[in-house]
Formats: structure tokens, C-alpha cells, sequence
């Protein structure tokens, strides 16, 4: 059961996009220390990062008693909680285990943060759903928790194994950080522009739920009704269409998108530590391939 | 509500077994290394120690979906299941963060073993419930990845802490496995003997949920109508009464006792690397401890 729980999240078509992340920062930094290829321990890291996703996800789904994942049904849905929540456990044990027999102190504090930061996460998010006072602050360091946290040690756990300057190891944590950044803005505006097809969830559910994401805070400021309709939980049934119609109207997914791609921006910046070739060229384009899913 | 579900549970009156273990063991083998007294690390590693088992306890009782725990209501009773993966995924990665910044490799390995076995010991029990053609070996194997494995893993790890040989570090391991085998063995006779009031929760529930524990499996060689009632997952209301007599006048928990003395006499025998005197007297008291729930 606990194989076939593994296939319903792994055999979803996810984006993979930290592992390869993690392969890109790897070819990248090994040719700044003039390894002429990439280590085992990089391979094993990129495994390890996106097993620590998945386990992340599952937990999630959990939590937030989700039924839809990547356009597939939950591993809670279809097992139920216990087989996630025994799941979720078992991956993170594996995880952990991989990862100290790594023998490398600096990624195991590395990751170890990572892990903390996804529990403050869910904390940050449990504890502020409905709340329209929420801060543009708040929202990032929760997006940092949840999503940009783990996209971070992704880059820098690779430039350690390739054995780079502190400065490089740097760079690379604010490149992946500022992805990260983007990548959850981008996820949050789709909420209100795609289809539930397109998503493979309803559109709206996140606000639905109570998540004050940045389009939220930002049409905030602008349309005052909105505040009401989320504070009353959706009460009434055309609340939620109201309260999505009002973010459109406000201008706040324009501004939301403009946060993305200066976040996008202050990305690429990063990266100039990094000799040009097609493993910078990547990592510029994974910039865009984040961004392009606001066309 | 965190803290509150971190009351519900560390407000329980827990044994605390584990991190006394560590504290002895710290103190006896200190002596052996010419420490004049025990490290911050030490202290650190019982803090640690107690918190992987407190988290571990949350999971559970949502794995086993228990009621009661050390006679008060559970986390998931109480909160629900979502503050109770919730708690248990938080106390995990603080514990995680902790033992990260220990910086000892050994350390680290040592104890992600652990929580690997934990989770196989879990998906261990899950697989083999009601299950009567489990062995004594089946059944000490769990007990070990359930039990036993955090507890040698805590008398190890305070070796390590001491700069032991590697002689004494398994010595202590090997005691630290006796004691948590002979620890988990006494604990499923007690669930035959004690009283629901003694329990802090229904006499029985073990061997009700579907766990062939050491007195069944001696019961089952003497008893082959127990077989049928447990396969059969007391479909009858009287069953369990029924099965439970059974269990009691096979001998099973006599011979369940003689094998959580031999247990015992392990443990002991393990400890003659260590000086004679306090310390490693109430290492030995550990053991009676242990055993004198019997009486």
C-alpha cells in the first residue's frame, strides 16, 4: 500500500523543477572549481531534495485535507490519513538517513533549517488564514517557508559539493530564494487566472481556503468590500466569485505579476558569478520558465 | 494550539526513562574517558532523545487513531488529526535543526537510523496486525525498530559524547537494545495483567487492534482455538474476554516474563565495562526498573 501510496504522488507528472535545479547549480559550479564532472553527492542531493518535496506534499495535503494534487487524487483521498501521514514519515526518515550518511555537516544544517522552516511554514499559514491584515512582509516570509526555503538549499547544498567560495555558495542561495520567491508568487496568481482544468484543482480555492496571497493584499488596499467577504469565510455561495471578481478588478494581479518579475530579476542578478555557457544560459532560462506561466 | 498539544502530551506524566538513560550513561562513561564532568552535548542529546519519542508518540496515536495516552487524552483526540501531524512534524524538525548543530557526524547517522527504524517498525506493525503466523524473531524485530533501536541509540550516543572506544559505544549499545526489547516485552504482558485504571487506557487494545505481542505468540503454540478468534478480528462480542482467558491459561505470560528477564541479564551483562560504582548501579537499577512493572 505504501508503494502504491508512493506512485499516486511520485507517477503524478510533477515539474521537477528542484532536482534539476540542483543538476544545472551542480554542472555550473563544478566547472568554477574545475571538476571536470558532476559528483555522486550531487546526484544524491538532487533525490534527496525532491524526496523531501514529496514528503512535504503529502503532509500538506494532510493538512490542509486537499483531494486534488497535480491533477491527481491525494495520496489522504485515496488511502486515507493514516497512510499518508505514515507515507510522509517514511520518506522524511529516508531522507534523513540519506542525507547523513552524506557526511557533509554543512548541507545536513543546510537541509535541517529547511525541514524547520517548512513546520514555521504550516504554522504562519494555519494561524493567518482569514486574515486580511496580513502584510506584503508576512506573505513573503511565509512563501520563503514554504516554498522558496527548500528552492534556496537546493542551489547552495550543490555549490558545497562542488566545493565553491562562500561568495558563490551565497549567490546561489539568493538565486534559488528569489526563484523560489517568484515561482510561489506565479503559483498564487494562477489561482485566479487559470481554469480548474488548467490547475487541476477549482480556481479560487486557495483564497477559498483563506490564504492571503499577494494578489489578495494588494487588491486589498484598493476594494475594501473584499475585506468583509474573507473575514465572513465565504459565507454566503456567490461570495467566493464576488471576492475573486474584486481581485480582478483591482488591479492586484498586475501588481502581483510586476512583484514576480522583479523577484525574477533580482534572480538572474545572482547568477553573474557563474562562467557563461549553456548551464548559465539554463539557469537564466529557469527564470523565464517560471515567469511564462503568467502568458 | 501547538503549545497547547505540546502541554496535552509532555504534560502527560511520561516516564522520561529516555533521557535519564542518556544522563547515566553520559555520567558512567565520562568517568571512563577522564571527563570531569558531563557536556552540553550530552544535555542536548536527552532534550533530543525525548522529543524524537514525543513526536513519534503523536504519529502513532494518529497512525493507531488511540484515544488515550499515559492516562490522558491523545493530541489527535483532542485538536484533531491535523494539529497532531502537525505537532509531530514540528517537534521532528526541531529535532532535526538540534541535532544538525550538534555537529557530530556519528551522532547523526546514528540517530537517523533511528527514526528510519521507527517508520519501518510502524509499516512493520501495520503489515502483520492479526496476522498468527508471526515469529518470535518477526516480533522482536519490531519491537527492536519500535522500541528498542532509540533506546540504544541514546546510551550509544552519550558514548560518542564521552569519546568512548568503540568497545564501549557497542557495549552500551547492546544495553541500551536488552533494556528497550525487555522494556517493550513487559509493556505487552502489562497489557494482559494491569487493570484499564493502571493503563491509562482498556486493558486488552493491543491484542484488540491486532498486535500479536509475546504472550500471544507463546498462547498460539498452546492454544490453537486463539487463532481463529484473532483471525477472525473478534468479530463476537465476547472474543476479546475469550481470547484474552485463553492467553492467560497457555502459560504465554509466564514465558513472556522469563523472556524479559533473559532480556534483562543481557542488559546487564553488558555494563561490566564500566566502573563499579553510582553510575553504573543505577544502570543496573534501570534493568529492576524495568522488570518490577512485573510485580
Amino acid at each position: 500500500m505504501l508503494m502504491a501510496a508512493a506512485d499516486q504522488i511520485f507517477g503524478a507528472s510533477g515539474k521537477k523543477i528542484r532536482p534539476a535545479l540542483v543538476f544545472l547549480v551542480s554542472h555550473a559550479t563544478a566547472q568554477l572549481t574545475g571538476l571536470s564532472e558532476i559528483t555522486p553527492q550531487h546526484r544524491k542531493l538532487a533525490e534527496i531534495i525532491e524526496m523531501i518535496h514529496t514528503a512535504s506534499l503529502i503532509h500538506d495535503d494532510v493538512l490542509d485535507d486537499s483531494d486534488k494534487r497535480r491533477g491527481k487524487e491525494t495520496v489522504n483521498r485515496v488511502f486515507g490519513t493514516r497512510v499518508a501521514v505514515l507515507a510522509g514519515d517514511f520518506i522524511f526518515a529516508q531522507t534523513s538517513w540519506l542525507l547523513a550518511n552524506l557526511e557533509n555537516l554543512e548541507v545536513i544544517k543546510l537541509i535541517s533549517q529547511v525541514i524547520k522552516d517548512f513546520a514555521s511554514g504550516e504554522i504562519k499559514q494555519t494561524t493567518s488564514l482569514y486574515d486580511c491584515d496580513i502584510t506584503m512582509q508576512d506573505y513573503l516570509r511565509k512563501s520563503y517557508c514554504k516554498t522558496a526555503s527548500l528552492v534556496a538549499a537546493s542551489a547552495k547544498g550543490a555549490a558545497i559539493f562542488s566545493g565553491t567560495s562562500n561568495e558563490v555558495k551565497e549567490n546561489m542561495y539568493d538565486y534559488g530564494k528569489k526563484l523560489g520567491l517568484a515561482f510561489q508568487i506565479v503559483d498564487d496568481i494562477l489561482d485566479f487566472t487559470r481554469s480548474s482544468e488548467q490547475l487541476g484543482k477549482p480556481a479560487g480555492s486557495d483564497l477559498r481556503k483563506g490564504n492571503v496571497t499577494a494578489p489578495v493584499i494588494y487588491a486589498l488596499e484598493k476594494q475594501p468590500a473584499l475585506k468583509r467577504l474573507i473575514q465572513t469565510e465565504f459565507i454566503n455561495p456567490e461570495d467566493l466569485d464576488t471576492a475573486i471578481e474584486l481581485v480582478h478588478q483591482s488591479g492586484g494581479i498586475e501588481r502581483a505579476r510586476e512583484l514576480a518579475r522583479n523577484m525574477g530579476d533580482s534572480a538572474l542578478d545572482c547568477l553573474s558569478c557563474l562562467q557563461k555557457g549553456p548551464m548559465r544560459s539554463s539557469l537564466e532560462g529557469m527564470v523565464d520558465y517560471v515567469l511564462e506561466r503568467l502568458h
